[in-house]
């Protein structure tokens, strides 16, 4: 058996140690005769389970007893519209900030809720930036300032927390939770999707402060009130069990890596190693602005586009898989979320180096 | 290793050898250098086992081409909003069967969204029968006709297919669907948390016949509009894929044993066993008329409560896990689903047997 590098954007590569855990768990969980999967959510063993990975994510991220941890299904997509019902009076706005496709789609499921003002987008330019804070055009009526930190299509991640005033901040953190220390305090509500740094697709974390439960919408489904998620410790229905589980060992792995200071560090260091390479190559290159480019996803295109098959079966030949860009920005894209071991990257740009020499 | 008996309700035992190759395959599927949780949802490799999943779903369930296959998240109890939002007009109406817990769930989540006629319901006899169907209250005008046909926690399940006339008819077949043949073109709606005889949680299963497509409500989150899901083949968003390919091995499964008919016999074999042993004793009962006894689920009482602890205690020393019964019916309830062995069920008997004979 190999293991390959990959580089895909989610879902995502996986610590190996998570997998060979959940391999050797996977027909009986700690002499318990089952498999987590096959465990009633309200037993003991999985009540455990659960309670233990969501104490080491607030443990890992830093979050007070001021919020409430929520392990939800349906994905980011589904917080898109679960957000403006629990946030949003029907006759409110919100503030929501355009820095690439996953703001947008954000944007669009909000605005079928109410009214949705954009106070900033880098659009005209291409995404390659993060406007300048000091030009949003915030108002201290909206419910709630949303943003996206890393985009994971663009490459584009803040490497500022906005400040928002009163209003509750809002962050889809899918692509760069866990990736590097964030001050939890200064937000509203942080959601993700379990595919990148946290576990399976399937599975989503909502991390909301408790004063803005209990303030959704009549026509709210029960399944998408957060309250209801809160007061049944996300155990309204059967919660994805297994996924959840997969989490608490990926969190586990976490803490022994140093938690989300060292990890941070890590990922910064794989990200300069590439963003150097590139910027020092003349055959690869990348458009975002270096101040905002993404520890988490590189994209990144060759000096002609006609290469690109050729780059991508070499790369596979070598187990650098996933790298092809996403069809709305082309070239190459590669993810390098907490699980892309350092060597991976390195085998990258060795690969990245050789093709350019030869093909360049 | 030791695998036990699990007799939970949900999540449920699933096939050994699905949990087997589960495991084999973890670190790498097929030679692809990747655990099936760590690819795209887009690659060639799991659209492959996504669609196989549905071409085997479709073949074991007799599911023809006027209908859609959907794999979602979120489990029944969002489907409970999900399917108003669909199927019923703001000013419209849908009737309801109320035969037990879950009936009730599904009326109450409803009733939120419009005008719910509960048509029939056996709660006043405790829900111990499924009321005669000559005596409901249908209406024409309703959007659909509702009903729940095997409620996990009573233990009641039908045993015929009401007649709805040219209204939908949708279910809601969680704890009962492939366990037995039925003839889903009497159908408009069919749904089925995967937790019981398909999968792990967070996976949620719906055939829905395709004219039923496209009439959601304004207010209906895109992740929750049958049509957009059913349009992008599941993936208008990532996936539960490590669910989904699950799902689909349960299913090569349960095609290896001879598919809903053989596993039918099988499985009315394994309850009529136990109901048998129940009823020649005079230890146990089982409160269901006997002709809408579950397949699946057969909950029983012993003579006396306070035994109920050393039952369980006993039960759990031989590796018979999870029999204790739903707390709002008490007593025990073993769930004989799909992949229960008849052997399990034998092992049951013995215990029970035995422990009617020494504390009787």
């Amino acid at each position: 058996m190999t293991r390959a590098y990959n580089f895909c954007a989610g879902p995502a590569t996986l610590p190996e140690e998570v997998l060979r855990q959940a391999r050797d768990e996977m027909l009986d969980w700690q002499g318990s005769g089952m498999s987590v999967m096959e465990m009633s959510h309200r037993s003991d063993e999985f009540v455990s389970i659960a309670e233990t990975a969501e104490r080491d994510l607030r443990e890992l991220a830093g979050v007070s007893d001021d919020y409430a941890v929520l392990f939800m299904q349906g994905g980011a997509s589904s917080q898109f519209a679960t957000i403006p019902l629990n946030l949003m009076a029907a006759d409110g706005s919100a503030d929501y900030v355009n820095t690439g496709i996953w703001s947008k789609k954000a944007i669009a499921e909000a605005s079928r809720y109410g009214k949705v003002n954009v106070v900033a987008s880098s659009e005209e330019g291409g995404f390659t930036t993060v406007p300048d804070q000091s030009q949003w055009d915030c108002s201290v009526e909206a419910s709630y300032l949303h943003y996206t930190p890393n985009e994971t299509i663009g490459g584009l991640e803040f490497d500022f927390v906005p400040d928002s005033g009163p209003v509750p901040l809002v962050a889809d953190m899918s692509s760069t939770m866990l990736s590097r220390p964030v001050d939890v305090s200064k937000f509203g509500l942080i959601y993700a999707g379990a595919q990148k740094n946290i576990g399976p697709s399937g599975l989503v974390t909502v991390i909301i402060r408790k004063d803005l439960l209990g303030h959704a919408r009549r026509e709210t489904p029960t399944m998408m009130n957060y309250q209801v998620i809160a007061d049944n410790g996300s155990m309204y229905n059967t919660p994805a069990t297994y996924s959840w589980y997969l989490a608490g060992l990926v969190f586990k792995w976490l803490k022994a890596q140093g938690g989300v200071e060292a990890i941070g560090q890590l990922n910064q260091r794989k990200a300069s190693k590439l963003y150097n390479f590139i910027d020092d190559s003349d055959f690869y290159a990348n458009p975002i602005a270096p101040r905002f480019r993404s520890w988490m996803n590189v994209p990144f295109t060759l000096a002609e586009d006609s290469l690109n098959n050729d780059f991508l079966a070499g790369a596979n030949a070598r187990g650098l898989l996933n790298l092809k860009g996403h069809r709305s920005v082309g070239g190459m894209r590669a993810s390098l979320y907490n699980a892309m071991p350092e060597a991976g990257v390195d085998a990258l740009i060795d690969y990245m180096a050789e093709f350019a020499r030869e093909r360049g």
